[in-house]
């Protein structure tokens, strides 16, 4: 599991950073995470292949998570798609999107498929035999989910010295591979233990952004792997953040050190602070595992 | 009379340029002519003061050339802007940006007006003062114009040495200015003629993208100062310029060159070619003054 981060800094445009956007890379997939104007440049730049992308999630309707969709969504039309893009969002994404297409006889010539949110409760919202993907409730001044991804439990992992010791034919392994009981000829039964060892174990991240501090959200992201969780604002900006619907650095390591998760990435900077460092500093208090999310940063797990 | 260059690529996103957006700078006034996206970060970089400018001209509605218009009004607001924008652009163009901006509760706190355009005659759409901008009816694949500034001609110039010689009180130099004669206590007039010169020239620049080769704009843009005519394709595309309803650098040289324009200045090039110096020469082949746009380039009248 991979994490891009293409954009992390808040809504006021600056010359060199960019607004919300990440691609994570999980079993081959690649997700994208919500889609400040610019994503596609920073595709480029990161020589993330833009036909691998067939799944987006939009966190919210504000224009520094979602403004670089119809541009993507315009691209992949240039450049000749035909397979499927799945969009998850808030209600209100298809009608915004599709009229900024629409007004220019843009329309897409492959499938382009809204998924649109409005629960308030963490719900399934897209899965395959690898992953699964649930809303996050978050609490903003617009309806807004984070997204949690996790891996599904893979095949148990073959216990190559004992299969060739018993002499089994390959043909057999797949069965095995799935947690079956092997029968030979003889009408022997050998158990699945003695031929195999536990699956690795699974990977999940959380992706909280935009949201005030928010504990009903820790039950859902209890023991993550990897946490990013907005920090607009620094401590001295306290009442700003609950004003404005945003969390602190501190706010985002007490969800991270309750949620016991394993890393807590830091991100959505006001551009207001020239030294991040001091969030780094200030969610050290509380918790010990803080990344900074940087434009171009990744993170593996 | 000065414009600044920032994006002159066209739809296919790269890493390092920009689609179509210019800024005119003309007696004071700043005019943003298209908004592909990433507009409001090269504004920041080319260090332009986004309270300046009031007035934004969208040539058509495909996506390189205005799906950064719902940023940048959307920036307008964060900066706490309380003074007046207006859009000019195809009809739909409201639509469009207002739902973008509407599904995030994010409408603007300041006026923001649009003039929504239809009409296949040139139009004179926006006047003051000092400046009349009219549309110029282009050919593409959707309703599409260019846009031509022209100076108004300015007051007459005061001759200094004339009016202190005749002794000639300052609260008079206004309607002089204005080209009246002046009439003395005696009852001599003095004929406005002797009392200044003729004003400045006046400039003009004529914005022309996206449109195949079109004879009909050659009046409209007679003898303008500047002329920025799309160039998306060298000679040996020409069949793909007819198709796309684009101009190769030949066929923008060979409408300099009918119109009288004094520079001829090329962009929308195709992200298929690597080496632009390529369309000057092609264009060079029909006419002479032939500059290449650049993003971040600026070229002054």
């Amino acid at each position: 599991m991979k994490l891009h981060i293409l954009g992390c800094y808040s809504a006021t445009p600056r010359a060199f950073t960019n607004p919300t956007a990440q691609v994570l890379e999980i079993k081959g997939h690649l997700f994208l995470i919500d889609c400040g104007e610019g994503t596609q440049v920073q595709l480029r730049r990161q020589k993330i292949k833009f036909s691998r992308i067939k799944h987006i999630f939009i966190s919210h309707l504000h224009g520094d998570h979602f403004f670089g969709l119809p541009g993507l969504l315009s691209t992949f039309r240039l450049l000749g798609r035909d397979t499927e893009v799945h969009v998850y969002g808030p209600k209100g994404i298809k009608q915004a999107v599709t009229t900024m297409l629409k007004v220019g006889q843009a329309w897409t010539n492959y499938p382009l498929l809204f998924h649109e949110l409005d629960s308030k409760e963490s719900e399934l919202v897209m899965e395959d035999e690898k992953v699964e993907v649930f809303t996050i409730p978050l609490i903003h001044r617009v309806y807004t989910n984070g997204y949690l991804f996790r891996e599904k439990i893979g095949e148990r992992k073959l216990d190559i010295d004992a299969v060739l010791n018993l002499n089994i034919d390959t043909c057999y392994y797949r069965n095995i591979k799935q947690g079956k009981d092997l029968v030979l000829d003889t009408g022997e039964r050998i158990e699945n233990e003695r031929l195999t060892m536990d699956p690795p174990p699974t990977k999940s991240y959380a992706f909280c952004s935009d949201t005030a501090y928010n504990e009903a959200m820790i039950p859902l992201i209890k023991n993550v792997d990897l946490l990013y969780h907005e920090s607009t604002f620094l401590e001295q900006h306290h009442d700003m953040a609950t004003q404005t619907g945003h969390s602190t650095a501190i706010q985002a390591a007490t969800i991270a050190d309750k949620a016991g998760v394993g890393t807590l990435i830091l991100g959505h900077y006001s551009t207001r602070y020239k030294d991040l460092e001091l969030f780094r500093s200030e969610a050290h208090s509380v918790f010990d595992k803080v990344e900074l999310a940087e434009d171009g940063k990744e993170f593996k797990i």
